[in-house]
């Protein structure tokens, strides 16, 4: 079978770094993030920043893209986390 | 600076790949997991397939060790989310 591995990374990379989004927009619609593990948030947001580091070493523009995409998101998630729960 | 990149990249991957286990614990101890997105668990969960496959063809055991257990990781949160929401 010939596949397109270039576009199978590419497509692991958007959803991994787009994951976090319908988190994000769950927390505002609910206004509660009770259940969401500041641990989880915090290890994969320190984990995405490595990857970052590690594709800017490697000068690998999706590597970077997706990972910076991710951080962020992880740290608007980390944010609500701290606003919403009580 | 003289980086170990190598030891990056397998810090990056370690985290990434165990940054559900604390949502799993908080899960498991909780019984509650209502504000956890089962959109987050699903898009990540195929994500981190992709990331396995890509790193099957890459031939690159990082990648692949790290998404397997990554996937399965987000299953179990998965089967959690399932069984403790209302």
């Amino acid at each position: 079978m010939d596949v397109n591995w270039e576009l199978v990374g590419l497509a692991a990379a958007i959803l991994t770094s787009m994951g976090f989004v319908p988190q994000i927009v769950k927390g505002f619609r609910t206004k509660r993030m009770d259940d969401v593990s500041s641990e989880m948030l915090l290890v994969l947001m320190l984990g995405m920043l490595l990857w970052f580091l590690y594709g800017m070493h490697l000068q690998d523009r999706i590597i970077v893209g997706a990972n910076l995409f991710g951080v962020f998101s992880l740290l608007l998630t980390f944010v609500l986390k701290r606003r919403y729960s009580k």
